[in-house]
């Protein structure tokens, strides 16, 4: 089993794999780049995963078969395990527990040469209803207080695999990230009794210059302070703090922006590896009213060096304004 | 002039380049290796800098030519500018201020095929002592509040030119990462009315399992909460907040472990490319006695991907008792 180690000053908790641990030749450049006749998520490589958690396939079809539309199975070489007790503890001036939790890949498509950007709306749709399902189902589970769906899409992004697939990673520790901000947005909530967010979109929406696209439920913009060059977030305009509480009508809607978006930065960028976070409010049973759950998107063209690592400050060679231009003028293919 | 714009909810200020900015074309990866003829930190090629700020060269040489040892410049293409005013206002829920600060260059040989750890201990000693003596020079700028010295090696952890060098950028801002620490070391110094790094120090020496070398001033080690494989930690024994108070002893004692870290990670990873950043107290008056300066060391092997974008942790796959192994194991030069 992994363990989870604290920081004893800034309080950040790492994964430290314990368990299978690298030593120095583990970090040669890959190339991950594998047949379909080897891919795990390929038809016909279902036993080379664990088990199926969700599926979607035609009704009467064996499970672990081929024939599926979009599969979650766990991670075959997971940060976390489901199975163990937490037993958080002291060593001296430090602080760790086992490394609980649960790690998912959600398998998009059957399809090894597809990207997400490729599916059609209703296969994108599947995709965005697993993120809920699999968010919903793990809440049974009271040692878990944080659930984190992202991508990363391209080796430089950190994809290990390519066949295109997205990954949920739910913790027993809600993350720094997080509860940073949480802290900001009840901070601003107490002093304006607004919420952040919203206004935040709002003056995106007023001052006109950073918006990518948007449609009725969703607007995508590159935001005022970005710290990447074509950084881009997604925001639902109805105010909601969790993302499991999505609509079927916000589901769909979310599908065709998040789609209209990445063949925009595929466009304009030629294809450049991503990352994407679902940024979502902890697993709790109180509503949090000053929270207000969205996507933020980053493009893997820049690296992180020193500056950054020293600071948390991050340098942006592209402003939004410029980045969100080009990307609204990207030629979509039709 | 560039932007400071800050992040209204996490409180991140981000530099956005509105001067010069980059398009989408800006980003296709690059081979920065130049030829010794074109390389603007070699002999000959002085003019191709900006003017000398600090120089290590025989009594009685011009300025800006060659036969130094050492020079210190402002870089060609600064993240910040030292002229023009702060100017922080608001723009509706965002806060922003011109990009002021200070950005130079530490060239620590003439030599364009050394790297830092080929450096005579005397010539190692002269490039800590013009981090001191730059870092005490800009403390006349009253706008400015904080000194990040760091180093880029190799072109992966974000080298922009291969001939070796460090930089220092001076903020306007205490950064968000240095604000971190220095709340979390007064919360640990108002509870135990000790210093936090001193603690750490203390039990890593008792521990016994994750140190790499030591001399009579600083222990080099792999502090048990690493996020990043092969992590080091350099601490001065000696509990002091400021780097720039450093003495003459201490500045030797450093270059040595320092070297000798550097090459055990040389050793142990084949050359890999690494960040260096000092974590020093911010520039003000007062004594900050909960504060206690260090060297953080972090060897480029991993990739930032989606999880640690969505959680502010980091997934590290060599246990630093692992790695500290290697690293005391590796056979240096003789």
């Amino acid at each position: 089993m992994s363990e989870l180690r604290c920081d004893p000053i800034i309080g950040r908790w790492n994964i430290v794999d314990t368990h299978s641990p690298s030593g120095p030749n583990a970090f040669d450049v890959e190339d991950h780049t594998l047949g379909a006749s080897k891919c795990p998520f390929c038809y016909g490589n279902e036993a080379m995963t664990p088990p199926e958690i969700h599926v979607v396939r035609p009704s009467g079809s064996a499970p672990n078969t081929s024939g599926w539309q979009l599969r979650v199975v766990s991670n075959k070489f997971p940060a976390l395990k489901i199975e163990g007790d937490l037993n958080r503890r002291g060593s001296g001036v430090f602080d760790l527990c086992n490394g609980i939790g649960a790690h998912e890949v959600i398998v998009e498509t059957p399809d090894h040469k597809k990207q997400l950007s490729d599916l059609s709306l209703e296969e994108f749709a599947a995709v965005i209803r697993a993120f809920k399902i699999r968010s919903l189902d793990l809440r049974g589970d009271r040692r878990l207080k944080y659930t984190l769906i992202f991508k990363n899409f391209g080796l430089s992004a950190g994809a290990s695999l390519e066949h295109t697939h997205s990954q949920l990673i739910a913790l027993p520790i809600v993350p720094k990230r997080v509860q940073e901000e949480l802290r900001g947005a009840l901070r601003y909530f107490e002093f304006r009794e607004r919420c952040a967010y919203c206004d935040m979109l709002s003056q995106e929406v007023q001052d006109d210059e950073r918006i990518v696209c948007e449609n009725r439920s969703f607007v995508a913009f590159c935001p005022f302070m970005s710290g990447f060059p074509f950084e881009i977030w997604i925001l639902p305009k109805e105010h909601r703090g969790d993302f499991a509480q999505i609509t079927p009508e916000a589901i769909a809607d979310f599908a065709r922006l998040l789609k209209e978006t990445l063949l925009r930065l595929r466009v304009a960028l030629s294809n450049p590896s991503y990352n994407f976070i679902i940024h979502t409010a902890p697993i709790e049973t109180r509503e949090r009213e000053e929270y207000h759950w969205h996507m933020e998107l980053i493009p893997k063209l820049t690296k992180v060096a020193g500056f950054e690592w020293g600071t948390g400050f991050y340098i942006n060679p592209t402003p939004p304004e410029l980045a969100a231009k080009y990307l609204r003028e990207a030629a979509l293919p039709t």
